[in-house]
């Protein structure tokens, strides 16, 4: 029996971590077995690794994507993979999308290495549905900064670089557009919550 | 200017943190600007990673190696290439043979992809000579006991762990034997300096 992956992904104030909850009820509302997790941070080993991420200290770029990488290592082979085995749908905040954005296009480095180490990273785990909560830059760091106050490694670079990461997603979006599908993240949480429901019927048994 | 960069490798209670502080003692006698430093764990960063994987706790294979490169790229990049840089000999304690060999041949992870990713954390930097301290692998973990007391995560590891690192260690050194030059670890310490220093007095300008 294996279960469902469904990632959330997107720029900062997209909503991602709203609507992950708000889907997590309904799955659970419907009876379905459903874990949510998150990258960096969904094991204890990673909420070290987010630690040293975000506390704002120097972090060189390559030493930043193969932390993340380890986070994903030690996430995919104790959390997500297990829960996966036993039929669970697993709600993922951020995964290897994520990673080609900010790593790749945010900060320039070479994708095609990235892409190598994430499929080491992942031991080739994908996943079945990517949800791209897209919003415009602006808007979505405007969110992130009512939310969270106190602006976090990431939220704190410059505009370029959050319209890097958007150009990512877009391009990833083009290119596999079989796995992630587009959901218009300045939409009211209800409608965007209504379009994701109708995006994961299909793929509910 | 470009410095010289001299790595010390081998498996448990070989000798090489003694041998890497005889050799800083006996080059700054002869003026040479040198530093020391060591993998897991020559950066500020490094040592929070360093800390990560020897507490014992859970951590995945993948896992480990990915936090061995995140240290190793931080530390290329921030210590090890501005000193070479500088004109710096820089003494280290473990580099990438370390990891082929520990996480290669000890904990049989793919050689290639290893090969791969160190490629990415070092930014392509090669020692210029490393001292491969070989000692019988039962000889050398009831020294290693003897120093530290209480074992290690990779101490604790079996006995047949120790002797795959160590065959790793012997086949690297056949593959680039321009580079690893082996050092008879079961002498006394005054006998392997001495070598150590023939070893070494053809690189010093």
């Amino acid at each position: 029996m294996s279960g469902l992956f469904v990632t959330f992904e997107g720029g900062e104030g997209g909503g991602k971590t709203t609507q992950l909850k708000l889907t997590e009820a309904w799955l659970r509302s419907l009876d379905y077995p459903v874990t949510t997790t998150r990258e960096p941070g969904g094991t204890e080993l990673g909420q070290k690794i987010r630690a040293l991420l975000l506390q704002g200290g120097e972090v060189s770029n390559r030493a930043e994507l193969l932390l993340l990488m380890a986070d994903r290592a030690h996430h995919v082979e104790t959390c997500i993979q297990p829960h996966l085995d036993r039929g669970f749908i697993v709600l993922c905040d951020r995964y290897y999308d994520s990673t080609i954005a900010y790593q790749g296009y945010g900060r320039g480095m070479d994708l095609d290495a990235i892409a190598r180490i994430n499929g080491i990273a992942t031991n080739g785990l994908q996943p079945d549905v990517t949800l791209w909560l897209d919003l415009e830059v602006s808007v979505g760091l405007a969110r992130a900064k009512q939310v969270s106050g106190n602006p976090d490694r990431m939220e704190r670079l410059d505009l370029e670089f959050h319209q890097r990461v958007v150009r990512g997603f877009r391009e990833l979006a083009m290119r596999e557009g079989d796995r992630i599908v587009r959901v218009d993240g300045s939409q009211s949480s209800e409608a965007v919550q209504a379009e994701i429901q109708t995006i994961l019927k299909p793929y509910l048994k």
